[in-house]
């Protein structure tokens, strides 16, 4: 299937990459393609654009835009302070009825280390997208994980804990949790509700940063232990 | 040992039950103690006052002060919208210098369910207790699991699930540690760090009470899985 991923982060080149590999058409979209494709390596990018894309090059490079005109389904996975921007330039027109997919976090470091949220408590980043595209069926899922393990959940504990959707969608949440399953492996998806259960996952984020900093790796995830 | 339990409320009862049951000398703390006494059964308690009372007659039953000069170590388990006002009640004097374990969350139910957070993101409810008593070790732990589950990890996913301790003063953590173990039987500690870390397992809060409704129980928490 024809599949856009809006981002040229660390999240959106593992996605974009990994969705290739399983044959899919990827177009990965970026504000400025010309700067994304000189990116060099960096504190959040283990290797400069270039390298990444010649052992990924089935993936295209393009403007937001034809990146979300080109999917039959968008990955939304910008850093969260540029989403609404980023999905402004993707356009509502190339986002109208399709399943976007939100693995975005709102995280400020405006004042460092650890960060803040930008939006949280009464609203969340996921609702705002779902309310800036009332015709998209956003589906938030994911972001409750370093980019390695979304896209690869067995390495960690065995593939034994949860990932989380929220949507106001039912059809688009199901599908997303099938392709959560066959994309990546995905077998334990709880569904947490509507929209407004973006709220729960993201407030998470501040738990996830703290964790990572006391068992000193961001390869983990939270099994729902009953 | 001698322990204060400050809350009458189903999280109060049930650690002051536990700790008492261990031939602990406990003193439960309340702001009106003939209210409390005559309080029926409601939506969060399941029996009367006097029934829980009957069934744990070694509890004492206090104004917060008294329960707070008691105890070598104590605690704070009133919802958290009342939080600095029963401290302030127990009085400073009475706990300056000793270990106060916080297990409230700053939860806010006046739009009804789900609540948001009277404080989060940038400060914390565990971090207000330790600025009000700077002398007071305040360690926030336990408030990311339903009472019944505080006092048995055991009952859910056979005890392979984690809690986090937060707080200052290294030696107030580990001592709370032994007593997880020691009085609960708590496996799986994580030092989360010092008492900003509070903002993580106070934000997790919402993610808790969606899990809950998906799952329809709250007898249940999270394993770091690796």
């Amino acid at each position: 299937m024809r599949v856009g991923v809006l981002g040229s982060g660390i999240v959106g080149r593992t996605i974009a990459g990994k969705v290739a590999s399983l044959d899919h058409e990827v177009v990965l979209g970026t504000r400025d393609v010309r700067l994304t494709t000189e990116r060099p390596a960096g504190p959040n990018d283990a290797e400069s654009f270039a390298d990444w894309h010649g052992a990924n090059a089935a993936v295209i490079v393009a403007p937001y835009a034809e990146a979300a005109s080109h999917g039959e389904i968008v990955v939304h996975a910008t850093n969260g302070a540029g989403a609404l921007e980023a999905l402004a330039r993707a356009g509502q027109d190339n986002l109208d009825d399709k399943i976007l997919v939100d693995v975005s976090n709102p995280l400020d470091f405006s004042a460092g280390f650890p960060p803040t949220l930008a939006v949280s408590n009464t609203d969340s980043l996921g609702e705002q997208i779902q309310r800036t595209f009332p015709r998209t069926r956003v589906v938030k899922t994911l972001n409750t994980v370093q980019a390695a393990v979304m896209v690869d959940p067995a390495s960690v504990g065995g593939g034994d804990h949860h990932v989380f959707v929220s949507g106001d969608d039912q059809g688009a949440k199901d599908r997303v949790a099938e392709l959560l399953r066959d994309w990546f492996g995905w077998r334990n998806v709880i569904d947490l509700g509507d929209i407004t259960t973006s709220r729960g996952v993201e407030m998470y984020l501040p738990l996830w940063v703290r964790v990572m900093s006391a068992i000193n790796t961001p390869v983990f995830n939270i099994k729902i232990a009953r």
